[in-house]
């Protein structure tokens, strides 16, 4: 229990606290590590400094060197600031040091290293398939032996709240005689949940899966903005380039592994033997996370789609990433790919929502879309089991498409 | 001319001065920003401060400074390098200041932002496309109409003389039941040129071809290691991923693209119509760079691949990689791709060379090669045409294979 006094329902409880990086109006520059309670904000390092305990890595302007620190560094921080923040004892000299949330500007928490995207949902990857290889098997034979990725764009991981300007790019349908240059009429979504690495591995030595909260500091979510009719003509065969690396939006909390516990579920049942070091069966409690998403557009909620249900968790992702020996290091960022359920109503994307168009959505205005307008805003929320019944925010990922320049 | 007595044939002459980071074994953590210049390093902080003109973007312990300082910053600290390196006043003072080359070691010169590997040899993309996917065309619908690429991964990019384990992962050849789990059998390296961004861009804007050199600092060799057998059975459809992210070697040295002058050559004709943003047609000197490369094997020389014939120009690259918007940022690396000419013994890589294995090739010591063998040593080198017929060098990217772990 908190000595803050909080609804019984919010979503940034006691057993939440994730982290970001805020500044406030008087002092725009000034970038501090923040940590999220109820409607405030915890200046985490101007808290350890009230305390008696100052914390260099709470100084930071960035997440970065928390995420360095490793394991036992992110135990030792968690514990101080639920101690200070439950404690009474703590309450004079910490209260000071909390900001109202409103009044915040949130930044990139952290230098984003390396950026992967996963395609970890059986129902979008059969989805795409349908829509991009018609006529194909829908899942690639690879499919179900290992959790297929690619490496995007890192320099362009921007934070909730960033304009996207739409991209122009090269388009060509399947009955153009030759590819047109302009705006992407096929701008959409994929609403997708991020991992953030902490503690670096060793170039050489793959991170097993059960080594996964050793390195893995938090959980965020993702907007990977794409634009199908660039992707379309452009991934055969080196895979998505233009189609997506003009922007991808983040939350701006971390929300910690160790906020997670309740979130916990067994993932789907795999229906192909995975190979020994994707082999999940045996593990006390695999990573299948219990994260249920909203998809708004102009408010309208388009979508739930439900992450418990991903083939691939996250520890077979960062198993896999690094089994050839690539290393990670603090920063790196890695994405399940768009979560998409099995029925109507739960796919991360437009192109799976409309079917490629052909069934638009509905908004609450009562205007259709097939893909995104300019002036359009896109926000994915999502919450977990918390402790006791309660549930866990990982706040949003918005952002608004500006016209094409 | 420079009052240091060098051979006339030297790789480094006062023409080419190549940036880089040393140390010295008196004083191993200290790294010092070097420029080499015949068979010496030239420490260009203390030349600076010798000279009585100390240069903040001199002191860092690697190039990052220097590259986000742009185009007028490049031209100044050049054109005093080249000064003090020729006007004999300075000599008593600069002579100092040059250490052996052969006693250094050198390091990753710049922290790489994002890494984006090209596929701009149409020989080379023709030879993969027929091995990779017999029956089909060579070149896929769009190889003609944009500049395939793909992001690769940044944290893995390391300096040459780093060793590079062997991968595991998954393999399957197609009269396989099921994948299997282990050392990749197929290991071969891609011998390409490497082009490395200073300037940074804005985020939505793109960087057109002229702006080319005010974005560009200069140019590295890349040994892009391709594990073929995981590549084939990961790539579809979300193209390379483990088969390349173990390991990008590249040299230690990057020659600014001040240097390169009498390297620029038209490229080869292009026989469909680029659009608007890749058209060079009307540029008074397109990019295209008459690099003559080598790629040595154990030190037998095993290839000679012409830069020149690359369909796609670094110009051009850039530009296809910012049109949708995209930012880029100092330390941003991209490579042209796997350089292969048309002819037997000018492709640059194995696959090619070997025509996957079925005409392996002869070393000196009369052994022979289809991919790698544990303990091989590849090195790539390349020239190109200098100031008044010398030589510009580029000194090499070296890297001996370790066995799997």
């Amino acid at each position: 229990m908190t000595w803050l006094d909080l609804p019984a329902d919010t979503l940034f409880g006691i057993d939440n606290l994730p982290y970001g990086v805020f500044s406030t109006a008087d002092d725009p520059q000034r970038r501090r590590l923040g940590v999220a309670i109820g409607t405030w904000v915890l200046d985490a390092g101007a808290a350890a400094r009230a305390v008696g305990s100052p914390d260099p890595l709470l100084e930071a302007p960035s997440l970065d060197p928390l995420l360095a620190a490793g394991r036992p560094a992110w135990t030792r921080v968690r514990e101080a600031l639920t101690r200070w923040l439950s404690d009474p004892a703590f309450r004079t000299v910490v209260e000071p040091c909390l900001v109202p949330a409103e009044g915040v500007a949130l930044h990139l928490p952290f230098t984003v290293g390396d950026y992967v995207d996963f395609y970890a949902s059986e129902h979008h990857a059969s989805n795409l398939g349908r829509i991009f290889r018609p006529g194909s098997e829908p899942l690639t034979p690879n499919w179900k032996h290992l959790p297929i990725g690619y490496h995007g764009r890192s320099g362009t991981v921007v934070v909730s709240g960033t304009p996207v300007v739409r991209p122009n790019g090269q388009r060509k349908a399947p009955t153009d005689a030759a590819p047109t240059f302009g705006p992407s009429r096929r701008l959409d979504i994929e609403a997708e949940v991020g991992f953030v690495v902490g503690a670096a591995s060793e170039l050489g030595t793959p991170v097993a899966q059960e080594d996964f909260a050793e390195h893995v500091f938090g959980v965020c979510l993702v907007n990977d903005w794409s634009a199908r009719d660039i992707q379309a003509w452009e991934y055969v065969p080196l895979g998505p380039f233009l189609g997506k690396s003009f922007a991808t939006s983040v939350s701006p909390w971390i929300v910690p592994l160790d906020a997670l516990p309740a979130a916990r579920v067994a993932p789907p049942t795999r229906d192909v033997e995975p190979l020994p070091y994707l082999d999940d069966r045996d593990a006390k409690q695999p990573w299948g996370l219990d994260l249920a998403m909203e998809v708004r557009v102009n408010g309208s909620l388009i979508s739930r789609p439900p992450f418990a249900g991903m083939y691939w968790t996250a520890a077979q992702q960062l198993a896999h990433m690094t089994v050839n020996g690539a290393s990670v290091r603090p920063g790196d960022l890695f994405a399940s790919g768009t979560v998409s359920g099995p029925d109507r109503g739960t796919e991360g994307a437009l192109i799976e929502l409309t079917w490629n168009g052909e069934r638009p959505v509905t908004l609450d205005d009562g205007t259709t879309r097939s893909f995104l307008d300019d002036g359009d805003e896109v926000t994915i929320t999502a919450t977990a089991p918390g402790r006791d019944g309660g549930r866990i925010g990982f706040g949003e990922v918005t952002g608004r498409i500006l016209p094409a320049r």
